[in-house]
């Protein structure tokens, strides 16, 4: 189609079967109406991903993260061209909390991985977070099943591993893998706690050349220290992998990792499960989120807000009573669904 | 004042007053006010908690979490005799998700501390957790309060190691103490995940007898385990120790490492601003519950909460639709400030 027809106010029956067509302008566009503060753009981007919805679902959602340096675009383009050898439609949506601030790390995540942006088989979509979870988890999750009703078989959610997001992520992928460097010792330092508990596997980067020996030594001290922790609560055990995006070692090994883990978490019945209940979180989520919009946003609490905030922070107003007040005036509202 | 003058429903000047003077009987009436489920019980419990703000915050506030079996009640009982032994006034607020279910646990409480529990510088006040984090949080945070205002120094709040209910006690007390086991390596199996890295200081119970070689073993291997994360945000490194309730061995260093906690926490100002921001996070936790109380309450949503996690959880409703489904009508009705 000319790109007149990308220009046009397109209405959801075009978008719907563009994208079912696994068409990428409209795969983006649909994304980016998404990702829209209009009210009018998300109404019709819902409208789309109800109709999409039954063909959403069939892929696999991975997450990678890693504080930067580690070498995650690199790992991600080789890992990505491995993937799409395979065949495997592949979408990778970087969460970048950065690209609220500057465009540039957008910019940017097309060319770290050029050779993955230039193939037919993949689709690189960088997101900027939202400044909630509720935002971030809603427009990712959105994002996730425009992809999957695209075609798209695997779809990686890239985050920059020191943020608050990689909980968030976690609650919306079926693996989680943490890249990590080889260091000398204090392997953990600068990874945000409580991430490594939340990894399915962890793969230690760049194991080549001169590093190959202190990534071995790094993925033993590693094996120890999840050792310590109990399994998953179904059951799996982290794995530990070196690999080099250099060298192409370890790739092939993290994704029959990754595929060994489908396989017993659906045996289980488990990947379904969690599916389900990241479902109803995501719905919770929502409520909560637009339930604090609504509230924050409401005239007589703006203008209350900061005073309160700074009397409960010196202890001369009891929290829970500061916060009826700003509610008592908020329920007095007449109630408004166009804030939600 | 004769047993008669408790039956009464006082006022709130008699609370304050009382409190004021330390009588432990309208302390225990005002957290059983704080705990109740009449509005009116509460209304009146946040009066006397206002009038009683300024005489609050001077206690030192410890978290002491560790699985069933690790020894909590007997060395909170060593720990707590020896802080009266220093004339210091202590209370212990233990957190029992149990005893929602059953009132055993209650009774429990009172025994298996029986010395602590009989010693008149000690009090002892075991609440049942809340099913919801604004639940226990608030309760909790306001009975800690009543505790300050009645004179108590060092303010106790037990949680069994095994539940939500760590991270909610974390972020309302100034120092969080772990007891851990020494077991045959797999050491933090049992513990749940994350538990340790909220941890001030570990504590290797049962330190004595054929044990201490045991201990001395489990204190490096969690000194390794820790070490391997970064520093907590305030700069401090988590301290491991050993001790024995038996022999009342280890009980005096745990105490100097809180005391030099406080005193370099209190010197950067990291103890104030931790206040400050923990009563603002309640502010928020509170309103954010508040909301999510009236809108699962609204007659609406009830009748169709049911049918849309459903359909949210199998996938043939879009999440954030049902949600906001869900939201107009909520937001349709008249509000109601007794909702909150």
């Amino acid at each position: 189609m000319g790109t007149s027809f990308y220009k046009k106010r397109l209405n959801s029956a075009q978008y719907v079967s563009g994208i079912l067509k696994g068409d990428r302008i409209l795969l983006s566009k649909a994304i980016t109406l998404i990702e829209s503060k209009l009210p009018s753009d998300n109404a019709l981007a819902e409208n789309v991903l109800e109709q999409l919805l039954p063909h959403t679902g069939k892929s696999l959602r991975i997450g990678i993260t890693g504080v930067p340096g580690v070498g995650k675009s690199s790992f991600i383009e080789s890992f990505g061209k491995f993937l799409t050898s395979l065949r495997k439609k592949t979408a990778v949506l970087t969460i970048d909390p950065s690209s609220q601030r500057s465009k540039g790390s957008i910019l940017g995540d097309k060319t770290r991985m050029e050779e993955l942006a230039n193939d037919p088989m993949a689709f690189i979509r960088p997101s900027a977070a939202g400044d909630t979870l509720g935002g971030v988890n809603s427009k990712s999750r959105e994002t996730i099943l425009l992809c999957e009703a695209a075609g798209f078989e695997v779809i990686i959610v890239e985050t920059v591993g020191v943020g608050q997001s990689e909980t968030a992520v976690r609650g919306i992928v079926d693996f989680f893998l943490l890249l990590m460097l080889a260091g000398a010792g204090d392997e953990l330092q600068g990874i945000k706690k409580g991430i490594m508990e939340m990894a399915d596997a962890i793969a230690v980067t760049k194991a080549d050349g001169d590093n190959i020996r202190k990534s071995e030594l790094a993925k033993r001290e590693y094996q120890n220290a999840l050792h310590m922790f109990p399994p998953n609560e179904n059951g799996w055990y982290p794995k530990v992998v070196t690999c080099s995006s250099l060298n192409k070692t370890g790739i092939q090994e993290i994704w029959d990792i990754i595929l060994q883990y489908e396989e017993i978490m659906k045996s289980k019945g488990y990947f379904q499960s969690n599916r389900q209940q990241q479902n109803i979180s995501w719905m919770k989520e929502a409520i909560s989120y637009y339930l604090q919009t609504a509230f924050y946003n409401t005239d007589e609490v703006k203008k209350m807000i900061a005073l309160k905030t700074k009397e409960v922070g010196n202890g001369t107003t009891p929290a829970i009573m500061a916060a009826k007040e700003m509610l008592s005036l908020f329920f007095q509202q007449p109630g408004n669904p166009d804030e939600v």
